[in-house]
């Protein structure tokens, strides 16, 4: 069944169309839209402006896109875009809560088309959606890797019962050429690049965290999208380049909580260019500082069993992190204000299924 | 720290020659020994015979190398010997209780040198001395995965605090061209061959198990030898093919407690022949069984705070075998006996370094 669905994915073809949002936030580089034109151009684009309102984007013809900037933002969530950050790439995720699709792809405006070994342009697309629409196999590892691809399986020893594996939520990619440091690992090491391609996809075991990173990232929006909070980064707050990390931590343990996949390796974009270590250390020192701390919260952060929807999970979640991360900094007492912000914002945008399409209360066909 | 134990390595050179024994369970194929020659005749060679005493295992001129037979291993037991699998390969772990090196190489006999994608014979122990060498990372994930390797490092929101990482206790390597699949996947897959070189070493997390396959496997003997029991397999036992599997949940449990790491990935070698699948499945079908309870138990097994050395951990270990596995079947109460009987032999073969090297009980420079 699960092999199934990966059949009908015909390299080249635009997949799922209808069904998948690429979320960017800001694009100030021109050649990133005509660069992935052969790959973006199918699918509707949501740019979310990071920065001053009345600067421009222009976006190249042919794209179909939406375009919000921070007047739109405060328009649409009035008091509540207080949980949306301003100057910041984590602005994004207002992009994952205006989507009506079921699939979100983002990726930062820096990274291009990698190629694999073989010099083909890589369809960074294409493998997200194969990692999505298979099964994920987070309840034990194996030791080949993705037992869903092709040419693969379960290795002798895997239980059979927990072969049909788990929903993917998570499709985490990598980055060739500019790897993904801290600023003080840019600072030791300026000229390192990655140049291994790994030809792998695997499931992240549960129970264990990662490190997420949003610069190539898809998700299933209808399984995960309410965790996908990036928190408050950027202007007025006390840290960056945190964003995704929050949004890493937060979804993994929901995902173990609800027994949902996340997956890290392929596909491989080409990250062009690094940014400013020093500017990166002044938006990170507290980040480094504080991780010591929120990480082993969140390594033994519990659910409880009533928590059965993503928006309970990432409520109780709220309040796990107002209670025990608010000692370190009255930051994380704002932050938990604002996850709560984010779920009200995100439910008053995307009204439940049931009361959404049905009038005055009436249920049709019952 | 890390670092510059792994810059010690010199490709091709031989590497801990004097620290290091090669474990082989029988030899049947005569081209084995003279295809790794280049690699491991440096070596020390410890065989196991696990069949018939009486026929003769023909070891190419040039090799440094001792066998036991089933009488020696009679002989050197006694009535421990009990403890030992006899017809099946599983027999190897008594090479791993006689050796006296820091670090042991186990591989089978249908296992010979695999090519890296650009043609090259991979070395596969120098790999494995490599993994063994540097650091694991079992509490935390590295999407770029090694990072300690050459052109890796710890990506961004890696916590600093975790960077040091925690020592290696087991190499998993992997195989190329037949993968090494239960009689089920081998029955409905008989021609899937294993074609993707994925050029990575990857940490198990903690708290996760994986299926152990004892065909390209190292790991170090002063850090986890005891736990590295191939259980009761083979002649007059009611399961076979679960050896590795077994050691593989024991150890993994165990280096979980006492935080060690066991990683998995890289290298390759090149296993030549599929074994025959009929035979597979009745070794097979009671392990497919009863893996279905077994791994939960190890999923789920707590060691106590005063397991502080392998050979503890090992003890409390058999005795939640007993209690919880012991009425799936009678097999596993003789297990856990087996288990202490192993660690007894172990413990004899191998005393204590205080009391073996301080005679009459005088503690020396204190």
């Amino acid at each position: 069944m699960a092999k199934e669905s990966s059949s009908k994915l015909v390299p080249g073809t635009p997949l799922l169309k209808d069904e998948l949002d690429i979320v960017i936030p800001t694009i100030r580089n021109l050649d990133f839209l005509e660069m992935w034109r052969p790959f973006f151009q199918p699918y509707h684009l949501i740019i979310v402006q990071d920065g001053d309102p009345s600067r421009t984007i222009k976006v190249p013809e042919g794209f179909d896109y939406e375009l919000y900037n921070r007047n739109d933002i405060n328009r649409i969530l009035g008091p509540k875009a207080a949980c949306i950050s301003f100057k910041d790439s984590a602005c994004r995720c207002f992009g994952y809560m205006v989507s009506k699709k079921k699939y979100i792809y983002t990726i930062d405006d820096d990274c291009f088309v990698a190629k694999d070994p073989s010099g083909k342009e890589i369809n960074a697309l294409e493998q997200h959606i194969k990692n999505l629409l298979t099964p994920s196999t987070p309840h034990f590892f194996n030791t080949l890797y993705d037992p869903y691809r092709d040419g693969a399986d379960f290795v002798r020893g895997y239980p059979f019962s927990l072969r049909e594996g788990a929903p993917t939520a998570v499709s985490h990619g990598l980055w060739l050429n500019i790897p993904d440091y801290d600023a003080p690992t840019q600072l030791v090491k300026p000229l390192e690049r990655n140049q291994r391609y790994v030809d792998a996809v695997l499931t992240i075991p549960k129970g264990t965290l990662f490190p997420m990173c949003g610069m190539n990232l898809a998700f299933d929006r209808e399984l995960i999208g309410p965790a996908m909070y990036f928190g408050l980064m950027g202007d007025g707050q006390p840290i960056g380049r945190y964003d995704d990390m929050w949004a890493g931590w937060c979804t993994k343990v929901i995902c173990d909580h609800l027994r949902l996949g996340v997956k890290t390796g392929l596909p491989y974009i080409w990250h062009s260019k690094a940014s400013n270590p020093f500017v990166n250390l002044k938006k990170e020192y507290n980040g480094i500082f504080w991780q010591e701390e929120v990480i082993p919260f969140f390594q033994s952060a519990v659910l409880s069993k009533d928590c059965t929807t993503i928006q309970k999970c990432y409520i109780e979640l709220s309040k796990q992190v107002r209670e025990k991360l608010g000692k370190i900094d009255p930051y994380f007492n704002k932050l938990a204000d604002a996850m709560v912000t984010w779920i009200e914002a995100w439910d008053e945008l995307n009204p439940p299924k049931e009361a959404a399409g049905v009038p005055n209360g009436t249920v049709k066909g019952k």
